[in-house]
């Protein structure tokens, strides 16, 4: 069971929404699961204001937050979670079955870390720009012959899991709580600091510019890495850098 | 995982629904989790109607039964399950919460039977009446200060909680796999360059000596990287080795 100051570390974000039904649905399933932190990543302005008088999730509609991009959004979570079903897409990421995500979110709120789940726009999902910033793919298992699922019922079953699953079963014990995971902003500074060493090392800046921010940015959350050492990596390439620059 | 013999020996059943929105989401859900069975006990007759056409599910909808009452609609079912919050109701019959319904229903598909899933209609759930046709009661854990969910949501949570349930316990999917990790040789590899260009940068040799090398094998355990990401984080140290060297 998630507490009150658990359910309050994980943000649901919904990244340009379309339809104000489904913008309702989904502030509705998180008021029926506890769940209160809403962003709607540069929604359509009038189907916003629309969905905001859905009822009965009016408090969680007008307290959401609108950040204009899927980067903002995020940037004070340490664990980011893209949804989907896989059908069109080889991940770039690890991939965990919804059923086995109750444990994984349950550890990273153990640690003190903040996590989004992250579901995409009604016509197309996530892009794969939008995946860059997920440190984790979760899949619901759906059919294939229609493996898309409705967004208002695909926030509700993933919230309905995150709920009832993942009971302090494995709790870490208490002296070897790993530190805080770096969030999303950290990781992205990282990013910016270490694409300049390469670019002062050498690498051409179109190279840099598309496929290697890319694929940095995925790296980087790969490797789980948490906030102090992410200092120290950081504190590492900044000494590269002006020695290179020298 | 339901078998297709599974699967079409339980039936959804809607009692009296109202808003053709919340047919097609039922439908709809039930087409993303494989189930095909659908009735609808004395449905408004437009509103049934217009639902037919909902978009990615109109086989099921063409297909499904409309009886005129819930006793004909579970007639041949040897489990009926009626679902609701139990918010204002004290049961009857025996009460499981949803994670539970699982086990219960692959025991009864298991020995040939055949299940009904039911749910009320939207303005006031399962009536007395209805619930008296019910072996079991299924509860959704849902928040008290918002029990009531949407129909179409509550649908798809349901079905989801049958399909992924019992599950032969969580095998990973194969081309998600991650990669492995990299070994001890690599990582040693990797801290020996990245030292090389600690040095270089300026970094003193007794600082080096000891504490951090220490610490930075720590760290790259700590990261747990793959060996396909530690070869591209070589690759990267070494170029910068190269240019703070040349």
């Amino acid at each position: 069971m998630l507490t009150p100051d658990q359910l309050d570390r994980i943000e649901i974000v919904l990244v340009s929404p379309r339809n104000p039904l489904n913008i309702g649905a989904a502030a509705r399933a998180m008021a029926n699961f506890g769940f209160s932190q809403l962003s709607a990543v540069a929604p359509y302005e009038a189907h916003w204001r629309e969905a905001q008088s859905a009822v009965q999730a009016e408090n969680l509609l007008q307290n959401a937050r609108c950040p204009q991009s899927l980067h903002e959004a995020v940037a004070n979570c340490t664990l980011v979670i893209g949804t989907g079903t896989l059908a069109h897409r080889r991940a770039e990421q690890p991939v965990l079955q919804l059923p086995e995500l109750g444990a994984r979110v349950h550890s990273e709120l153990a640690r003190g870390g903040r996590v989004a789940l992250v579901f995409g726009s009604e016509k197309r999902g996530l892009t794969r720009e939008d995946l860059s910033h997920c440190h984790l793919l979760a899949f619901i298992p759906t059919e294939a012959a229609q493996p898309s699922m409705n967004l208002g019922q695909a926030v509700a079953v993933c919230l309905y899991e995150l709920a009832v699953r993942g009971e302090t079963a494995n709790a870490p014990l208490a002296d070897t709580q790993p530190a805080p995971q770096a969030n999303s902003a950290e990781l992205d500074r990282l990013a910016g600091v270490i694409g300049e060493v390469m670019l002062a090392a050498g690498y051409s800046p179109s190279e840099m510019r598309a496929a290697n921010r890319h694929d940095l940015r995925l790296l980087l959350r790969r490797l789980e890495i948490n906030g102090a050492d992410a200092r120290r990596v950081m504190g590492l390439f900044r000494r590269v850098l002006h020695k290179i620059r020298a």
